[in-house]
C-alpha cells in the first residue's frame, strides 16, 4: 500500500471534530445539545442574496473570470471605498471562501520554512493553512489576563528571525472575540515596516464591533501599502458560510499578479455564491442592525452570566461573536467530552470548543474553553444554566 | 518591499490567457473570434439542476459537511455503482471542482520532492497542482504518430526511480480526446503493483466516449483498491463548470481519513453548488444523448475539415471534446498570437490553445493546437474555413 505524505500525517484533525461522535451519541440518547462550539450563525441570510440565486437567469453555468465575475469585484470595491478602504477592483481576487483566500496567499508570499508570527489563541485551521504552504508558526501568547490584548511589540521583536517573513492578525479576532485598536495597529506597523514583514490581516469579523468601538483595518495603515494583505469572506457577514465566496486584497501589485496565477490553476470561484455576494452588497442597512442588536443581547447576557459563576473569568469581547473563558477545570479537552458523555441537566448538555485548539504552544488553554454566542438569548439561557451546574459537578474541577 | 514565493515566481501563468489580451484586441476591431480554445461547453445545463438552485429553501446558507452533504454523497455512490464503480459514500469527499480534488490528493498522498508520471500531452494545471504541492512531475510522450495511445509499458518502467510515486492519467484525455482501453489500463496497473504507486485517475470526461466505446474507469482495476485514486467533476458532466464541485473517491481509508483533514481545514465545499449536483443526479437520459448526437456530429465535421486542409493531421478523438491537431506551422504559440493579432476572413478569426502549453518537455508540441468542439457546427465551418485560410497566409508556414 502505498504511504500517505509526511503532511497528510501531521496535518491536524479538527479538535472540534474529535467531539463530534459524542455529541451524535447524547443526541441519541434524546438529550438537546446546545452547541456553543461553532461559528455557524442562526442568522438569516439576507433575502436580497438568495433571491438572486432563486432568480438566475442562466442557460449554462460557466467558469467565471478566474478573479471573479468583474461586476462583482466592482461592487466590492465600492464596498471598501465606503468603509474608508480605498482599493479598486484590480486590487482583488475572489476567492473560494477566506480559506483559499489564505491557503493562496500563504503560497504566493511564503516559502516552505518561512516563518510567520500569529497571536495565540489563534483560529485553528492558520496551523492547517501553514503547514500545507510548509511555513512555520510562531505563536506569541496573547493572555487572558489582558483581555487578549496585542502582546507588547518588544515580545514580537524577540521572535524575528532572518526567516520571519509576516505577522497573520485576526481582527476582530476569533478565538477571542478581542478588537485591536488603531494604536495598537499602528505599534505593530512599525516593526512590519522596520523588518519588511507581510501584514496578513484577517478581518472577516469586521461588521461585528460592539460598544461604538469603529474597525479600524490594516488597509488603512500609511506606509504599508506593499506590506498588508487583506483576507476576507462574506460567511459571517452575511450568514452565508455556504456560498464560500472570499476575497484577498492587496494594493501589493506582485501579490495579485502572482495570486492571480494560483486562482488561474483552480479556474473560478464558485458562480451562485458570486451571485449571492454581489447581491448582498445590497442588503438594507436595517439588516445589519438587527443582527448587531441581536448579538449585543446574546454578548450581554452570557458574559454576565459566565462572571457569575465561581472561578469563572470571561473578557467582554469587543468584536465577532466568539469570547474565550477561564474555567476552573483540569483539562478543557476532558471536560468538554465530559459534558457530552457523561452530564445532563433536565436532559439538557453543552458543547464547547477546548482552548487547546486554539493555541500552538503545547500546554496552554487547558482551563480556557472558546464559546460562541450563535444561540438565542432562550437557548443561551438554559446553556449557561447546564454549564453552571456541570462545573459543580465535574470532577476535574479545581476549585 | 516583502519578496514573493519561489513557487510563486515558478507558477506557470495560464498559456490560454496570454492570448487574451489580443483576443480582446480583436473584439475591439469588431472582429468575430471562434472561441476553440477552452473547455467551456456552450451545451445548456440540465433544467432539473437549474430548478433545484431557483427552488431553494433556505433561510441559512450553512456550511456543509466536510466530505459534502450526505445525501448528495448517497446519491453519487449510487451513480457511481450503475456505471460498475462499486463504492459507498464513505469513500467519497465532495470538493471544489475537479482541481481542489487534485490539490488535496497531492497534498495527502505526496511529499515535496516525490515524482508522478504524466503522459504528455497533459492538461496543463497539472504542472501547477503539481508544484503547489512540490511534486515533480515526469512526462512521458504519447505520440500523435500513435493517435495518443498509451505510450509503452518499458517506456513508463525506465522513469520509475525510488522518488516515483504515482502515475496520473486522465482518461479521456484532455487535451487529446484519447480514451484509454481496459487492456492499456491493465498493462499500467501491472507497473502500478509491481512499484506500489498510486494511480491517480481523472474521469472528469467519463460521459464523453464515442463510436461505441465504453469508458473502463481505473477503480474497475482489480487488487488495486489501495492504489488507485479517482478526482471526478461535474463540471463536464452536466455543462456547469462554474459550479465548482468535483469528488476525490477512493476505496484506500487511510488515504480518504488524510484527505478529510484537508477538507477540514477549508470547512466545505460550497453549498449551492452541491444542491445544484445532487439534483442533476436526475437528468433524464435524453439529455446525454442530446449532448452526445450534438458532439459526435461536431466531431466528425471537425475531423473531416481538418484532415482535407494540406499538411494539416488530426487524429480521430474517441473521448472528451477536444483534439490536438499537427498543423503546417513553425510554432504554434507564435501562429495563434498571429491569428488574433493580424489574421482576418471575412472579419473572423479563431483562437486556439497551442500545444506548447501542454507539454512538460520543452520544445514539443510547436506545431500542434488543441482544439475544442465546443461551438455549434455552423460556427465550427465558418472556424474551419477561417483555419484553412489562415494556413496559407501564416508567414511561418512550414510547407
Amino acid at each position: 500500500m502505498p504511504k500517505i505524505s509526511e503532511k497528510g500525517i501531521a496535518m491536524p484533525a479538527s479538535p472540534i471534530r474529535k467531539l463530534v461522535p459524542y455529541a451524535d451519541e447524547a443526541k441519541r440518547k434524546g438529550r438537546k445539545v446546545y452547541h456553543l462550539n461553532i461559528g455557524q450563525p442562526d442568522i438569516s441570510t439576507p433575502e436580497v442574496a438568495l433571491n438572486a440565486v432563486r432568480n438566475i437567469d442562466l442557460k449554462v453555468v460557466e467558469y467565471s473570470h478566474s478573479a471573479g465575475i468583474e461586476s462583482y469585484r466592482k461592487g466590492l470595491a465600492r464596498y471598501y471605498q465606503e468603509i474608508g478602504i480605498n482599493i479598486s477592483h484590480n486590487d482583488i481576487i475572489v476567492t473560494t471562501g477566506g480559506s483559499e483566500a489564505i491557503t493562496i496567499v500563504f503560497m504566493a508570499c511564503l516559502n516552505p520554512g518561512d516563518e510567520v508570527i500569529i497571536p495565540e489563541p489563534f483560529y485553528a485551521n492558520y496551523n492547517s493553512f501553514a503547514l500545507q504552504a510548509g511555513v512555520v508558526v510562531k505563536p506569541i501568547v496573547s493572555s487572558i489576563q489582558n483581555d487578549f490584548a496585542l502582546p507588547p511589540i518588544a515580545e514580537f521583536e524577540k521572535l524575528i528571525t532572518p526567516k520571519t517573513k509576516g505577522i497573520v492578525i485576526c481582527n476582530p479576532n476569533n478565538p477571542t472575540g478581542y478588537l485591536y485598536s488603531k494604536e495598537e495597529l499602528e505599534q505593530l506597523a512599525v516593526i512590519v515596516k522596520k523588518h519588511d514583514l507581510y501584514l496578513f490581516s484577517d478581518e472577516v469579523y469586521r461588521e461585528f464591533c460592539y460598544d461604538g468601538n469603529v474597525h479600524y483595518s490594516a488597509m488603512m495603515l500609511k506606509g504599508l501599502e506593499d506590506n498588508v494583505i487583506l483576507m476576507d469572506s462574506v460567511s459571517k457577514r452575511y450568514s452565508m458560510c455556504g456560498v464560500r465566496i472570499g476575497a484577498l486584497i492587496s494594493r501589493n501589485k506582485e501579490v495579485i499578479a502572482t495570486a492571480l496565477k494560483f486562482a488561474q490553476a483552480r479556474l473560478s470561484p464558485p458562480s451562485f455564491g458570486q451571485i449571492a455576494a454581489e447581491a448582498a452588497l445590497n442588503t438594507p442597512a436595517e439588516y445589519f442592525k438587527g443582527v448587531y442588536q441581536e448579538y449585543i443581547k446574546r454578548r450581554d447576557f452570557m458574559v454576565e452570566a459566565l462572571n457569575k459563576m465561581e472561578g469563572v473569568y470571561c473578557p467582554k469581547p469587543k468584536g465577532a461573536f466568539y469570547t474565550v473563558v477561564k474555567l476552573p477545570i483540569d483539562d478543557s479537552d476532558r471536560f468538554a467530552q465530559w459534558l457530552l458523555e457523561s452530564f445532563e441537566h433536565k436532559n439538557q448538555t453543552v458543547m464547547l470548543a477546548p482552548a487547546t485548539g486554539f493555541y500552538s504552544t503545547p500546554g496552554l488553554g487547558k482551563n480556557e474553553v472558546r464559546i460562541a454566542y450563535v444561540l438565542k438569548v432562550n437557548d443561551l439561557k438554559n446553556a449557561m444554566e447546564c454549564l453552571d451546574v456541570a462545573l459543580k459537578q465535574y470532577p476535574g474541577r479545581t476549585l
